[in-house]
């Protein structure tokens, strides 16, 4: 079994390693530079370590667990462009270090790299892989498009939230578990545990980024607090506050919401405050806790000696206690 | 064997029955649309036609065929983003209908769909269509930035040009022809002759394009004639124009291209007499001519009963003389 340490080191090679055409410069410089500027690279490591509950080669895995990383980059890249983002995990975004028509072109490329990337394995799983790999792709697509919908939504449900970020972000972590489970031969019904391991963790790891903008600790966290109440932005505490029974609280909040004429501390002060108020902090630590102990539950479930789960599952409860 | 409108028919009609969601509809509606707006669907009836070579059965050939015809939209559906395009076929493009997120997304989930159908055919052709596809997919970014690197260019060579149409164009008619060589299974050899005939008939097709723009009947074009000539497109007639030896037409033509007030007739007169003084007109039209008996001589060499070919000669020479 691999750890996570192992996993991310060996995903760091072969990325620095991937074969790309060098010209036109203008098409592929920006993928090597999007898969060059870092991030956790949990899906194929997820992907490693699933394979490697079931078989010791990683010969099958490593490159569709490749793909799914090229994939996640190509959907942040065209994301960018979508929201308008300016910088991502620190650094410029590709259309604006380059140009708006170069980031949509590098990125179809990257999707046409990811897919390259994905059938690169056995042939007798690779029907398996592409179904998968297919229908999490579009389930990303939505995903994403209700995100945008949102943002032009007044009322949002919490079921209708979670079901977005069920699509936008945790089906591709139930897919990378489910891909190593395929590559590494085990059952129908083990996959579909591997998948929900995957899909909860991703719900869990979502809800926790909601919970971590206001309430990380700012210095462990490395980047400002409450970038997402000074954007308005739609995420799981918003939701919940919204949806609170408490009249005189939901219209403080709709006020901030629509002030124009503050400071950025000032506004994060007060949302923080409401939230604090009606304990949607509670709620939501206590909902990624809930999904997170799920998928551990479901990777308890799988039919294989236990011990070959613990560095799974202690990759998992790291990132319960992640701080950053 | 099919004939090319037999083909049509089958593929305007699996098409019109494709499986799609219907949530979100942002996503879905823009495919729809720009699935149903009509082209001459060539790429899918190449593949047929030339998998109809060999078979007799088109099952495992339909799907990945509809696949290259959804790619194909893609590309145009990103393309007309990048060229800020406003009419695509005589309907409104996507990005202006929607806009442009909405263009954006839906041609990512189209991209992913053309992938769905590519994979769907025999597991053991599979390997090969999807190495075929994956290469050519990404030959068509590399010819759509050489395309947009031109815009920017003072200087770009025949060669040059020959080199982005063969990757803008060429390659997706190749890789059609050699998609049906390959669920058709026929050799190796012939593989590559029908890839050529599709890649020679592309370069055909497009250089026939160039030449239609400003040369045809505007009664049977169907469209205004000059319109490539008018927004100053690098087609193939004028940089053999700018590349002539003839200094003082190319003062002149340089003159037009800087020109800011002038009506498009007389701008598209001016154009047209330089490029007959050149005999520019002459030359694109022999230079598609030679590349249209390559493509019927890769045809002829295929080592088949000569019988079987009639359909496809007959289809290719259709193309030769067509009016729009």
């Amino acid at each position: 079994m691999y750890s996570y340490s192992q996993c991310f080191d060996i995903i760091e090679r072969e990325l620095s390693q991937i074969s790309l055409a060098n010209k036109p410069k203008e098409l592929f410089e920006p993928i090597r530079y999007a898969l060059s500027i870092g991030g956790k690279r949990i899906r194929p490591c997820l992907a490693l370590m699933a394979h490697s509950l079931f078989s010791d080669t990683i010969e099958t895995v490593i490159k569709p667990a490749m793909g799914l990383e090229v994939f996640h980059n190509f959907t942040l890249l065209h994301d960018d462009i979508m929201d308008k983002a300016e910088l991502r995990r620190n650094h410029q975004t590709v259309h604006m270090k380059w140009n708006q028509n170069t980031a949509i072109l590098s990125g179809d490329a990257m999707m046409i790299l990811a897919y390259d990337l994905i059938s690169d394995t056995a042939v007798k799983v690779l029907p398996d892989i592409l179904t998968l790999f297919g229908q999490t792709a579009l389930e990303v697509c939505e995903g994403q498009q209700l995100d945008m919908n949102f943002e032009r939504s007044e009322y949002i449900s919490e079921a209708e939230y979670l079901e977005m970020i069920r699509l936008k972000t945790a089906v591709l972590l139930g897919a990378s578990m489910a891909l190593g489970g395929i590559t590494g031969g085990t059952s129908k019904e083990n996959i579909d545990r591997l998948y929900n391991v995957g899909l909860y963790t991703g719900m869990a790891f979502q809800l926790q980024d909601d919970y971590m903008d206001v309430f990380a600790n700012e210095k462990s966290f490395g980047k400002k607090i409450g970038g997402d109440i000074h954007a308005n932005k739609k995420t799981y505490l918003m939701i919940s506050a919204l949806n609170s029974s408490d009249q005189q609280q939901i219209d403080l909040l709709k006020t901030w919401l629509r002030k124009e004429d503050f400071t950025s501390e000032e506004k994060i002060k007060a949302v923080t405050q409401i939230y604090l108020k009606l304990e949607v902090d509670k709620k939501c630590r206590e909902l990624a806790g809930k999904y997170f102990n799920m998928g551990i539950d479901q990777l308890s479930q799988l039919t294989i000696e236990q011990t070959r789960i613990a560095e799974l599952k202690s990759f998992l409860l790291s990132i319960k206690d992640r701080k950053r």
